[in-house]
């Protein structure tokens, strides 16, 4: 027969509430007590069926994470704050990597639907999914445009493309090249194209932005990198699109005989503690990670509780100075 | 009153099989029936209740990863790896960044013994957990002892150790210190200490462990350094604990005027595809990430099916040559 919790009760000797409170992990137990009740289920055998109890609450306290990848620094630090924060507030957290991969996307965004998840906080870059257009989804995003119906978490990418221009500027800069991702991928992060642009034209310099697609390999972006520098053997300042793709234009340059920042001024993008911990020596824009996560579990919060929402929450950046730019 | 499927089925015009597979994802699907499907669903405003057919099968899909961080490039990737494999294989993934907090370690094993997920893989350097000693878990660890039942998935740490040291010590290197966590931790890695020893001795050399934490933060790591390069002005070659301990290194190095390679020898360990991508100068060992985590899955599926497994599987590392070491 199977144990039921009163049998789990009076072989450790407590009441059916002590042991209910161990398997929830609620109100203050002595260490004694808490042996106690697990050596009586070790001894009988008894697995709690929290799915039952689920289905009865009809929430799953579960969030889904969807981002690129956790292997890059900025989506594994987001990865990390969201998770360390949810935890905290009793939730915890799915995640689904799903970099070129609207079909993995659409599978988290039907266990949604399936109520396998209360809610979802994506920040991928898949473009044309139907589930998406349901109403009043608990569903943010961050960084990225879904559709008129889902609240948007980005960090102020407009002032961090004037911060990192201007400071290219004011350091002397005259010919200088921005990478980023494709135009019709339509994100926020496109504003520090556009005030890059903007900035450039408002110094009467002419902008030239090269495309660089997130989702290649490292060695591929170094040959569109080494195309640039062919291409390009006046430039004197280069913003790049994210970090990474920063240590890799260091590489490049050093292959080219270019020296950082003597004859070449660089700035990166989203300043993680791991790049500043790596490389310190590189300027960059530092997203608030902190603040991102924190904003986007809030404004999740109030989606599931059916409350009006801003359309978008824009956060501030700032420079991170460095010895590159 | 509630929809249902049929209703759904009928409003789509398809059948309830096909309702039932756009659902689920399974087999072949035209855009236009899965679009079709979603608009019956919308308008009906129907949510199938997953929860309730999980409780039916008795099984979750939702394997848990314990690791300390993955804002750590090492876990970072590990996490994507691993996901990625699990997903393939009809799993969802929970992370529980566990670092510095067996608390919240026990809280995802009773999430274990409670049903809501159905296996674990842990990787944490939390201890002292009971729940462990229950037998026959759908539990595998990774690079950490837990207890005899448990079996171990590690990469190839005592020949790490060697390749390592031999390494630096083929390059000229004697006074090598080493850099590793604290003795008490019992895991794998400490056998990188002990091939690092015996390889010292076998060249009559004289071993000298430092102990860095790992958990600490990158300021305190970097003052350890310092220490470590005041008190051994003679040291001309270093094994690190791991890649980001590294990089530490090489900056605290070029604070006191060391030049790396020329006047000190580095070998990092680890090797992630994004620190090669970052810091491709940095010698160091490479980790198996994706025959880790394949081994990982394996063997706990066959936990799952409660088939015998060894006690520990060691997987073949490799040195990253670099410039540095």
């Amino acid at each position: 027969m199977t144990p039921k919790l009163e049998d789990v009760a009076k072989r450790a000797n407590v009441s059916k509430t002590t042991v209910s409170r161990v398997l929830n992990n609620r109100g203050y137990l002595s260490q004694k007590t808490i042996d106690k009740v697990y050596a009586a289920m070790k001894e009988l055998n008894y697995h709690p069926n929290a799915v039952a109890r689920q289905l009865y609450k009809n929430q799953t306290n579960l969030i889904g994470i969807l981002l690129p990848t956790v292997a890059n620094p900025f989506f594994g630090e987001l990865t990390d704050t969201l998770e360390r924060l949810l935890y905290q507030q009793g939730f915890k957290v799915l995640i689904g990597n799903s970099m070129n991969d609207p079909k993995k996307e659409t599978a988290y965004l039907n266990q949604l639907l399936s109520k396998q998840v209360d809610g979802l906080i994506v920040g991928t870059h898949n473009q044309g999914i139907k589930q998406y257009d349901y109403q009043d989804l608990p569903v943010v995003a961050i960084d990225r445009i879904m559709n008129e119906d889902i609240p948007i978490i980005a960090s102020d990418n407009y002032h961090g493309g004037v911060l990192a221009t201007t400071h290219l500027i004011d350091r002397g800069a005259e010919k200088i090249i921005h990478t980023n991702g494709p135009l019709t991928l339509e994100t926020p992060s496109q504003r520090r194209r556009v005030a890059y642009e903007e900035t450039m034209m408002a110094h009467n310099l002419t902008p030239l932005t090269y495309t660089v697609d997130f989702n290649i390999s490292s060695e591929a972006k170094k040959v569109v990198f080494q195309k640039l520098l062919e291409e390009h053997p006046d430039v004197d300042g280069i913003f790049a699109a994210n970090d990474t793709d920063a240590a890799l234009i260091m590489q490049v340059a050093a292959e080219f005989g270019r020296h950082i920042p003597d004859d070449l001024l660089l700035v990166g993008y989203d300043g993680t503690k791991l790049i500043r911990d790596l490389i310190p020596s590189l300027t960059t824009i530092i997203q608030p990670i902190e603040a991102i996560s924190t904003t986007a579990i809030n404004v999740l919060k109030q989606r599931l509780a059916h409350e009006d929402t801003e359309k978008e929450y824009i956060l501030p950046v700032e420079l991170w100075p460095g010895t590159t730019g």
